[in-house]
Parts: structure tokens; C-alpha cells; sequence
């Protein structure tokens, strides 16, 4: 039986997220109401408790805190315009991923409108929702976050509020998925390649799955690096990894594979070498990119 | 003391990865004899026990195991041209990074010399040579590899033989490095987009392990997709990631940051979407990058 005692919460959209979002607040007993653009998606949370309404206005009007979770702020504004003669008031968590700006400019349309409103961004896949490996960082008024992260510890694991700039989640989000989309495409070129080398994709996991390991534990070391500006390249260095990134280019290229994302890498690399700073370490990267910034 | 009963073993080439192939090999006790185009390099080699020869020759003569580990395979062409007289009969492992097709030249050049000649790439950085964590990979004649095993055990941790295809180690190397590589230079623009948004390295730091820590889970599941050819976007989709993917893109941008690397993953995703595949999961990406192979 649903706790009447929880607080209400309402989730605008039902992709493989939202579901995920809605299936966690049920989970912890909110009175959950639903929508999405596209009937039929709510049928499951239905069936797990959860009201299904038939606008975005109606689902807005249930609940004192509205999640809203689409694929991108072009949808989240359409929803929020749609809904707006009953958000005044109430409180809205954008869980959608975009840039900060884009957040901002959505904090100050809610600001004129009397909506209280929160950014976030999301950290973790579906699956991890509602259990200890999320992470969900949020960004705006701190009070407002703090009146309502009982209810969003509903989500699970990591609930982290980074500031009051609205844009500061976004901006989190932003750098960390640049990290995840590049490497994410470096594995499925490296499976590409592979497969060019009649190397199965199951042959090369464990070894990637190697190589990835290798990330997570040199990041502290790399901030370090980045934070005192010090690049010392004693046990690799940018010439040493430029000519391996050639490698990479030139053996995809024999396979007339797209090298695009290498050679960016490459250009990123032999750019910081004109700038004599071939015998520093990778991270000399973060600084040349803020070098030749164009703005 | 050394223990003469061990394999003399030749380094050539005493960059920071020669010189920790060197250090492992004396702290087996092997017989060691090094070389290093520019003087100076072995010095600290020598107080270990090593002996530094003035050419390449000179260091080939005196063993019959000679391993070569410079910046890229120019280099070792020098280097071997140059101690060609004294190479025949003995065995050559070539630890220097570089692509399939320049492995399997370089075979074929020792073959016609009576060389023995082993391929091979390192895995994991310096520091874990010698040690349980070091990964090298090996191919070209078994037999011949056999015969090694015993002394390249020095080296620590994973030493793997791949196949009889001399080309088959440095496949393998460039695949995995270009995960490496791509992940880095991700990780380098995140940090850099971060300090546009005035956060700094170390805040960023403990959510980038966060990310990296999704992937190598994943891996298994990834090759799983791939070879079977099948990619069901359920959770998550490649119209939503090249949704995340631009707005990495246009957060860079607005601060004229260049985003060649994610425009370069934005691509390809664009392109996936182009063939009708907007619904199935990132996987397909390495049937995409295949399927448009220009040769
Ligand atoms: N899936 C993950 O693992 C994951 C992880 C972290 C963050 N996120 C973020 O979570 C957000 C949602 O992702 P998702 O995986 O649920 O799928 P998605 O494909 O990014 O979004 C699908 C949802 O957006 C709705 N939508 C799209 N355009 C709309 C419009 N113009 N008006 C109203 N609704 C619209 C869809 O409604 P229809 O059903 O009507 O099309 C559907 O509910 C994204 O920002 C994503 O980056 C997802
Ligand atoms: N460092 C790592 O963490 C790491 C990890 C995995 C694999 N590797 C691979 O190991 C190999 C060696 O890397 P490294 O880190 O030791 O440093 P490196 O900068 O790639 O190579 C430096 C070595 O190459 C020599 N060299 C360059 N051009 C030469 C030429 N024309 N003739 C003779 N020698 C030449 C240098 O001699 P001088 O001193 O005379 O310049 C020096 O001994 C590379 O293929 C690299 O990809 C390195």
C-alpha cells in the first residue's frame, strides 16, 4: 500500500529514464503521477501503482515537486510551456541532460514564472537507479534542494548538490559525458579495427577491459597535474604519444576505417608540440585547449 | 651477484619504457647489455649491474636475446640496419609500439636475414614493469616464443602469446591503445571544459572516476552485441546519445573550446542515425565504422 504520508511527485516523461525515475519513487512509496508525449509508456508504472495522466498540465498539478527527464531542454521547453498556468509554485527538478547555459536560461524562464526550479543531471545508466551506484548531482537555490532531497534520496546512492549557479550540474555533466561519450567511441573503433584484424570482439574484452582499468586510478595524478600546472613528462611524454595516436590512425586507415576520432586527438597532440611542449606529460592537453580557446 | 646461469639479455633503446625493461631483466638476474643511441641514459643501468655498450652491435653480440624498444618502428629499422652483421642466429622482440602492417614488414625483413624475430606491445606504463600488473603481448613463432618465455617472465605479471601472425601483437596494441588514447583526451578536455566553468581539476576528479568506472564493466557486454550483431536499444539509444554528444559540442563552443574530438564521435553517431539505426544501442557504432570502410 502507498504511503499517503510521502510526499507526492510527479515525472514528465517516460523514456528509458524517466520509467527508471518514476519506478524508484514508487519504489520508496510516493504517491508517483506520469506522463509522456507518446501514450502507453506509463502502462508498467501503472501496474506498479503509479497514476497515468493524460496531459503534462494534469500530471503537474498532482504534486508539489515535478521531474522532468526527456531527451533534450528543445523538449523540456515545450512540456514546461505547456504546463505552465499550474507550475507556479510548485517545484521543478530538470533531470534532462544539457549544456549549462541552456540550464541557466531554463532557471531564469522559471524564475519570471514564480516556478521553483532545480537543474541535474544524471551521472549513472537506468539500472543503477533507486540503488546505491547512482549518482545524481543537482544545482540551484540550496535551501530548495535541501527541502526536497528527502524525497529525492528516493533515487538512490550519490545525491549531490554542487552549488547555486543553476548551471553548475549541467556543467559537471557536460565535461564527465564528453569523458564517457570519447572513450565509449574509442571502444566500439577498437572493436571495429580489431574485427578488420580478424580479432573477435569477445577476444579483445578482457584486454579492454584491462586497458580501461587503467584510467580511473591516473585521474587524481591528472588533476594534480592540471591544478599546479605542472606537466612533468619523466615517464611518458606528448612526442611518445603523438607517434602512438599515429599508429592508430595509419592502421585504420590501411583498413580504410574513419579515423576522425583519432586524428582529433592527434591535431590535439601535435599542437602542444608546436607549442614546445613536447616533452611534457599528456596532461599539457587541458592547458592548450583553454590556450587556443577563441573566446 | 649475478647469476650467470640466467640468458644474457640486449636492450636497445633506454627511453623511460627500455629503461624499465632493463631494470626488470637485472632484477631477474639476467646478464644485461644495453644501448641507447644519445649516451648518458644507462648510467643509473650500470650501477645496477648492467653493461652499456657504445653501439647497437656492439650491445647485439652479446647476447642471443636482444630486445628493441624505441619510439616508433623508423627508429628500429636504424637500429637494426645497423647491427644487421652480428643479428643473424639470434633472436630480436620488438617491444616498440606501432601498426600490424609494419610488424609484419619488419618479420619479413629478419626472415630474409636468418633473424628470429618476435612482435610485441606493451600494455600498461613503466611502472609496472617487473611487476604483477604488467601486461605485454607476443606473436610470431611459437616455438621461438617458447624458448623466451622463461627470460620475457622477467617482465612480470601477463606475458601472452597471441598467435603465429607476426602482425597479430600490434592489432591488438593499436586497438587497445586507442581506447586509451581517446578516453585521455577525453579526460583532458573534460577538465579543461570544467576550468571554463570554474571548476577546478580536483573537484572534477572523484565524479571522472565515477565515469571511467562505468566503463570496463560494461565491456563483456559491449562484445557480447558486437558478435552477435545485434545492438537493442532498450535503455539507452544512439538518438539520445548524439542528443548528449552535441550538447558536449556546444558547451565547448560557447567557450571556444575545441570540441574536434566529440564533433568527431558526433559524427559517426549522425551517421548510424543516417542508416536507419537511431534505435538501437552505441554497439552498432562498430558495424557503422566497418560497413563505411573504404577499402
Ligand atoms: N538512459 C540512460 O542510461 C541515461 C543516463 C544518464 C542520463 N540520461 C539522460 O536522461 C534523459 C532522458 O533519457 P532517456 O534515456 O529516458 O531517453 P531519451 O531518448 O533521451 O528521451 C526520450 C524521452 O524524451 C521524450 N521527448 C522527446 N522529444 C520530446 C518532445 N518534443 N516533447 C515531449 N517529450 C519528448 C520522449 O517522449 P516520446 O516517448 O513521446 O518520444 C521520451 O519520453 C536524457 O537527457 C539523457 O541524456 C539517460
Ligand atoms: N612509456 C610508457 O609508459 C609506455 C607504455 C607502453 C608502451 N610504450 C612504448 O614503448 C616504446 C618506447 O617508449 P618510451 O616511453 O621508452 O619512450 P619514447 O619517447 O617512445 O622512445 C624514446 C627512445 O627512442 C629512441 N629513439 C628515437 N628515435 C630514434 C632513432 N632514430 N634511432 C635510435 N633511437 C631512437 C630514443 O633514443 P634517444 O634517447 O637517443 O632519443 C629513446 O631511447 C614506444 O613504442 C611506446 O609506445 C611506452
Amino acid at each position: 500500500m502507498t504511503d499517503h504520508s510521502r510526499t507526492p511527485v510527479t515525472v514528465l516523461g517516460l523514456g528509458p529514464m524517466g520509467q527508471a525515475l518514476a519506478a524508484a519513487f514508487l519504489a520508496a512509496e510516493h504517491p508517483t503521477t506520469v506522463w509522456n508525449r507518446t501514450p502507453g509508456k506509463g502502462d508498467q508504472l501503472a501496474a506498479q501503482g503509479a497514476t497515468v495522466a493524460s496531459t503534462a498540465a494534469e500530471a503537474a498539478a498532482a504534486s508539489g515537486l515535478i521531474v522532468v527527464c526527456v531527451l533534450d531542454y528543445d523538449a523540456v521547453e515545450q512540456i514546461l510551456a505547456a504546463a505552465e498556468p499550474v507550475l507556479a509554485g510548485r517545484t521543478v527538478v530538470n533531470l534532462t541532460a544539457d549544456s549549462p547555459d541552456r540550464a541557466r536560461q531554463t532557471a531564469q524562464w522559471a524564475a519570471e514564472r514564480g516556478i521553483q526550479y532545480l537543474d541535474g543531471a544524471i551521472m549513472t545508466p537506468t539500472e543503477t537507479i533507486g540503488g546505491p551506484e547512482a549518482v545524481v548531482l543537482y544545482s540551484g537555490p540550496k535551501d530548495l534542494y535541501a527541502g526536497h532531497a528527502p524525497a529525492l534520496a528516493a533515487l538512490g546512492g550519490t545525491q549531490s548538490h554542487l552549488g547555486e549557479d543553476p548551471g553548475r550540474a549541467a556543467a559537471h555533466d557536460v565535461a564527465l559525458l564528453g569523458i564517457f561519450w570519447t572513450a565509449l567511441t574509442g571502444i566500439m573503433h577498437a572493436f571495429a579495427l580489431a574485427k578488420a584484424e580478424n580479432i573477435a570482439a569477445r577476444d579483445l574484452a578482457g584486454f579492454a577491459r584491462g586497458i580501461t582499468d587503467l584510467l580511473s586510478p591516473s585521474i587524481d595524478g591528472f588533476a594534480a597535474n592540471i591544478d599546479a600546472g605542472e606537466h612533468p613528462g619523466t615517464t611518458t611524454n606528448l612526442l611518445s604519444a603523438a607517434a602512438g595516436i599515429a599508429h592508430i590512425v595509419h592502421a585504420s586507415e590501411q583498413h580504410g576505417i574513419d579515423a576522425g576520432l583519432l586524428r582529433a586527438a592527434h591535431a590535439l597532440t601535435r599542437q602542444a608540440i608546436a607549442d614546445g611542449h613536447g616533452t611534457d606529460e599528456f596532461t599539457r592537453l587541458t592547458d592548450t585547449l583553454l590556450r587556443h580557446a577563441t573566446r
